[in-house]
């Protein structure tokens, strides 16, 4: 088989499930992480390896990276917002780790309490113990320069200010440098021109895109993206989590749509959306009375519709 | 003032209300539809002009039609299915009349009782008849070729037939082609790889983009249209019409989103956002129960958002 042309990380399980109504069983978690698995997607960002007290949702992460583990094939990714996470993060056997380093002050303080160079200070310390590993121990280190495209807190970001922060974290060291629009502020001009001047900085370093559909451009944003080189893609299925701050402002990218989007124009994800559709209503089952949104699940696909792949 | 970058239809009081549960009240259609060029909406397609017996909606076309003429500075647009609908236009002085040729056949006989031939022919009549008016009342025509990115009749529509009808109808007379995704089956790359060859085919007269969001991919069409040199959309207030399979399909592309993608891009269109968010509670009043979307309304505007012009 050939590879994608793109890779999709499924981050329902922890962008998603950490701003969910309710909590998911764990065991739920497993099966629909095991169904997002079954129909392709081999990179899944199982949880947050945060204070329980936090956020109880994902107290249940060092489990899931053993369950996600057990699935051959499939990288498992999870969050860590420190260094005392990142030491979970190693011990659980995550595959990838990404660290949240917001380009907003007030966002950063407000996310994990620390500046942005504290916060790069963290990760550089992280990568310096994680090449101490054996050699079968060492995860990815993946830096998201989060609110690259603007925060609800401060307003407006600076793209200097995002640049410097997404060439700070390849200098520590960072395998991947990711974008995120964390607040769904972006536009697919910005998308272009911000990517393109920190692929300027950090060259093939620079991977992922993280973009939240909030005023409804998470698409249109993913296409530019695109566009711009980006083969790395975060999205959610059923658009669950990010900010919503009412009803149909759905939180992230959603992932059926986003697959759909790009099959339908021929670039494969290596995803069949039938048994993608299937875990999403493994999702839907398991998280009775939750907002989920996506227009390709509910629309069905097109007559005589065939995928890429 | 400078132009507006791009130009934007409002077709809802149309596409949309030809569409919704309930119908809106005449007057209440003349509150919305000045609440729209308030706003800076300079071009609205009020009605169409067919049987009322067929869509008791768009029986008072014609009042609208007088309506809107009665505004400085708008262009009045309405729908004809034929040589009788374009007598009524003419009748009631819209400025412009567009024709619906479906590039599926099967969507032709079903919209219009007509084949796509026999539709041009007709198209060719309505030129014929504008040219023998006076000058001051010869409305422009545009010729759309519908469903141009697929059907849910057929399934796949030859690109080949969407060139030769976009074609024909330029040489019927028509002043503008347009394109539509009737059913929103369109992708980015096929929507840059048809307007291209249409464009080829015949040339500036390729106008307008006229996108349905029922798999979400309307504004990253719309983006892909813009690329691809198109400054012509139509877009329906709320996402109120089209074809709704399911809660959350919405129909058309949402005209606040679209605004808002634009004028965060830099990309001008001559409308208020806070005026057209104004325009749509206007809107929501007159349709009480009817489901009506829209990130950007609900989440609001990004904090220190400024518009393009």
């Amino acid at each position: 088989m050939a590879s994608p042309d793109i890779q999709i990380c499924e981050v329902g399980p922890r962008d998603g499930l950490q701003n969910a109504k309710h909590l998911m069983p764990t065991e739920a978690k497993k099966v629909w992480i095991s169904a997002l698995a079954a129909a392709g997607v081999t990179e899944i960002e199982v949880g947050s390896f945060v204070p329980p007290k936090l956020i109880p949702a994902m107290a249940d992460t060092g489990e899931l990276v053993a369950h996600g583990r057990s699935i051959a094939g499939l990288t498992v990714v999870a969050l860590a917002p420190n260094l005392k996470g990142f030491q979970c993060a190693l011990e659980a056997g995550a595959h990838k780790v990404t660290f949240p380093v917001s380009a907003s002050r007030a966002h950063s303080q407000s996310n994990v309490r620390m500046s942005p160079e504290d916060m790069i200070a963290q990760v550089r310390q992280c990568v310096v113990l994680r090449d101490a590993q054996p050699s079968n121990r060492r995860p990815q280190i993946e830096g998201a320069v989060a609110t690259a495209f603007g925060c609800t807190l401060q307003g407006a970001v600076s793209e200097d200010d995002v640049v410097r922060f997404a060439t700070l974290l390849a200098e520590a060291g960072c395998d991947a440098v990711a974008l995120a629009d964390t607040v769904g502020y972006g536009n697919p001009a910005q998308v272009k021109r911000v990517f393109r001047r920190v692929r300027e900085a950090v060259g093939r370093r620079l991977e992922g895109a993280h973009f939240h559909n909030t005023r409804g451009l998470g698409l249109a944003n993913a296409l530019a993206a695109y566009e711009e080189g980006v083969r790395s893609f975060d999205s959610s299925m059923g658009g669950l989590g990010g900010c919503p701050f009412a009803p149909g402002a759905s939180g992230n990218v959603i992932t059926e749509d986003l697959v759909f989007m790009f099959e339908a124009m021929g670039v494969s994800t290596g995803i069949d959306l039938e048994k993608l559709f299937k875990a999403r209503e493994v999702m839907v089952q398991a998280l009775p009375g939750e907002p989920v949104y996506g227009h390709t699940a509910m629309a069905g696909l097109p007559k005589g519709f065939r995928q890429a792949a």
